[in-house]
């Protein structure tokens, strides 16, 4: 590889640092941008209107011609989920992702009619080969299968980027392999990127197994209707509920839409067998209490899910029965503490019982590693340089800590944010120039519209309201009346008198400078700073003022 | 390695399983035997008397020839404690040891008086090759410096014996060797044996770094003296304590035997630094509390210890004093929980403050690896077949069930017996006859010459006493008057005519029986039968009874 050696490998994220989501990584040597995972982010209860928010391109589409692959560690949506958005904007002449997560894309791709010809399915033994550099794998244990590392070996030094991971020592699935881990590692590895997400957690995450283990006593020991409220993206806790109901002669309804893909999917690339097994709701309710489990999504309490409205009572196909036992295998994303127990608690004032995840009852456990994992990784890699990645800033932080007290001197350890650039240049790593990284939002399926000034006015909407201004000009006159409407803002039968005043400013103000100047631009701009500053003055609020001016010329 | 192959290689132990202590396994293929570790136990208060128990060496004894070496894992005293009774026993051509046990084994040959030239130090890098078998080594970690795993190398197959060990992913001194482990595994092993202490915890141990940080709080943050009672082998933490007293410029003073001997070793062979710290028991007592640590034996409640000493008041140099801190960085080894609090109880009476270790003060660890840590070592070594090794019954069965957890088949787990043989043969293993094992005591320094008749004596003597019947023989005469004497038996002024009926008794027996047999043993048991059932008649005891005749021809 003597031709590139005074070509350094540049290493940056476009998303997944400061943050769990959106995760996006690209290393540069030369000519060839080889991006790993292209995720999105459920936005939160601060961002209404937004669907999803995606990595910001800006970078790439600049850089078109160099991206030679996009590679996939496995199939969450926060490793997936962009990958349409990607493909809308910039040329990928191909991906490789493992197996499993090959069947959610094509789904994904399909359902936003994209035809894409160049998705191939890597394995284990799979190399993948450049000009500039190759790519090997090595595989992890998650709580999805066919999850992987990645090796990215550069003129420059062998990059390991980890994709998520824990060590359970007794999987339901295959077990990580240690030994194509250690033997990379004792080759000899310039930068390691580790998925950080545990990295605040002591010791080692539950094994899969326990979790089974208690899964499987109440299953076949409850004598009425088991629901279970689990992640719909854990493919081998379905798998493992599917084999207990098999082994107990129970019969699966499934609820929720990405419940109900996931198990499709799964059914069809052979991750979970006995089709016969699942029935439909009617089915479900014909049948004795024990020999019934509704699987269901909802276990976040989002109030739209199959859980909640059972919960609620106002789910059509399904009413609690008093026999019930209500399983939460999982855990809560935080945030949504408040609405898990408001879904709790109404179950439990129906009188059913409810198991969540303790220390008594292992019936969930996280698929990322705690810090015992993260230091085991760390060893057997044992690379020169480490940069946390998949995590808020705090989790990067203790995972750098961990990394330093594992022999890593602090100058080699690297947390950085969306966008900073390291170079890798014959073994040595500086920092470099940063480029453009952050938030796009997307709103159904338009990408980027919303801008950030969007998001302001949603969240000031929501806030304080807004105040539509409509009017018709022609020929630089005011035609007809000044319409106030409000949303969210104040209660009219109380202010009528406000509302007549913020006419009458409208109205003078249009009519004064409606003559001036011909720019409606100029003219709704002029409206909103008189309206903000008399209703602020009137009221202390902020509403949105939104002038909708008609030209009938 | 043809010559060998219908030769089978024998693999058992002749102390170490069904109990924590006198470990001691053995390889045999053809005409060679390695030996791994000749431990001692130390006896329970069942057996008083005993100074140590170690190995039955009779199968060696009679296999002398074949003994090939002697390889030391590690220079704990259930690893080490029973060389110098085997060379007595038989003769061994040569040992290998780890540096820092070579320095142990030395000291213990020489208060033996024994001339022993051929010890040899081996390191990781070391391979031994004899004629039918080879041997490699891997570092391990564990709470003595210097700890290894072994591979043997036989024409059926390799063989692993882990020794002590824990993951340690942070540990004080060097990190086990996880590379090697996995290139090991990855070569094909036939059986491993692993070490199955700590098989009955979950999770992993806490780390010796988390241990630290807790001592070194305590040190650096106390303003009275520190006393310190820690097992005088844990050479890491004796280490670190001298490190941190060094930091926070405290001196140390030593009690106990054991701690002093482990203390003067490890400087000489530079395990511990900073010799100028130690000061004498009355230098420490001319020194302000805060600059003063006592470093003791006694951790574990020993009546005799320093601690229990300076807990009773009865210790000559050291009063305790109110703002002293008295720290047990050790665990309680089971049967001495009891002691254990009658000093903590007497401390705190005397107003000091007591800190044990508990989940909230991580003042100690051990040194075996949790169940994580024995998985993590199943799946790096991946064996074939799994003997699990040091320790009870429970903890060789949880371990094997481990084993299963991670994908051995049951059949091939074998919980064995000390003696009990498996036989490999071309990679496969069966069950093959046993060799003579059992527990020797040992008396000061004679072996084995107190069996388990004197054993039981003891056991008698301590709960009903002994009567001695003394007298002198002449010509087949008694001369001159029998003697009672009685130890532990019953209160003499109180059991005056007793005392005298039995003198009675024996007169007559003797008078009896002496004319018609010469045989003096016959006489001492007619005695001892005749005594016996007077006795159990008169009283309900069963005291020893000991005949002493002088035959003064």
């Amino acid at each position: 590889m003597k031709l590139f050696e005074n070509v350094d490998t540049k290493i940056f994220a476009l998303g997944g640092l400061g943050e769990v989501g959106k995760n996006m990584y690209c290393f540069m040597t030369g000519d060839e941008i080889i991006i790993t995972d292209v995720g999105i982010t459920f936005p939160s209860g601060e961002l209404p209107g937004v669907d999803y928010i995606i990595p910001d391109f800006t970078f790439l589409k600049k850089n078109e011609k160099k991206i030679k692959a996009l590679i996939i560690t496995h199939g969450h949506e926060d490793h997936i989920g962009g990958i349409p958005f990607l493909l809308q904007t910039v040329n990928v002449p191909a991906i490789y992702s493992p197996n499993q997560a090959v069947g959610l894309i094509q789904k994904k791709l399909e359902e936003r009619g994209i035809n894409y010809k160049t998705l191939y399915a890597y394995n284990e033994d799979t190399i993948l080969k450049f000009k500039n550099m190759s790519v090997e794998f090595f595989r992890t244990t998650h709580s999805i299968p066919d999850s992987h590392g990645i090796v990215i070996h550069t003129p420059n030094g062998t990059i390991v980027t980890t994709g998520d991971f824990k060590f359970d020592l007794t999987p339901i699935g295959p077990i990580a392999n240690l030994h194509k881990m250690a033997a990379i590692g004792e080759k000899g590895v310039s930068l390691l990127l580790s998925d950080s997400t545990n990295a605040l957690n002591e010791g080692m995450s539950v094994s899969e197994s326990k979790v089974d283990e208690a899964l499987s006593s109440m299953i076949s020991s409850h004598n009425g209707r088991i629901i279970i409220a689990t992640f719909a993206s854990n493919i081998y806790r379905l798998k493992h509920i599917v084999d207990t109901c098999k082994r107990n002669n129970r019969k699966i309804a499934i609820f929720g839409r990405s419940m109900e893909n996931n198990i499709e999917i799964s059914l069809k690339e052979g991750y979970i067998k006995h089709k016969e097994i699942f029935v439909t709701p009617e089915e479900a309710n014909r049948l004795d209490g024990n020999k019934v489990c509704l699987l269901c999504t909802g276990s976040q309490g989002e109030p739209l899910a199959a859980l909640s409205r059972i919960a609620n009572g106002t789910h059509k196909q399904i009413k609690i029965q008093d026999d019930d036992l209500v399983i939460f295998s999982s855990s809560a994303i935080p945030g949504n503490a408040l609405s898990i127990s408001k879904t709790i608690n109404k179950l439990y004032l129906q009188g059913v019982k409810v198991c969540t995840n303790t220390s008594i009852s292992d019936v969930h456990t996280s698929g990322h590693g705690n810090k015992e994992e993260l230091k085991l990784m760390l060893r057997l890699i044992k690379p020169k340089y480490f940069m946390p990645f998949h995590g808020e800033y705090r989790m990067l932080k203790s995972h750098a800590d961990l990394a330093i007290e594992c022999g890593i001197p602090k100058e080699n350890t690297f947390i950085m944010e969306n966008g900073d650039v390291l170079s890798l240049n014959k073994g040595k790593i500086t920092k470099d120039k940063n480029v453009q990284a952050g938030d796009v939002y997307v709103d159904g399926s338009r990408i980027g519209e919303i801008g950030v000034a969007v998001m302001k006015e949603r969240k000031v909407m929501s806030s304080d309201g807004i105040v539509i201004v409509t009017f018709n000009i022609k020929n630089n006159n005011l035609i007809g009346d000044v319409n106030i409407t409000t949303r969210g803002f104040v209660q009219i039968q109380d202010n009528i008198e406000l509302l007549k005043q913020i006419e009458r400013v409208s109205q003078k103000t249009i009519t004064i400078n409606i003559s001036k100047n011909n720019n409606l631009n100029e003219l709704k701009l002029l409206l909103i700073n008189e309206l903000s500053e008399y209703i602020y003055n009137k009221t202390g609020r902020n509403p949105v003022i939104l002038p909708i001016i008609t030209n009938i010329n």
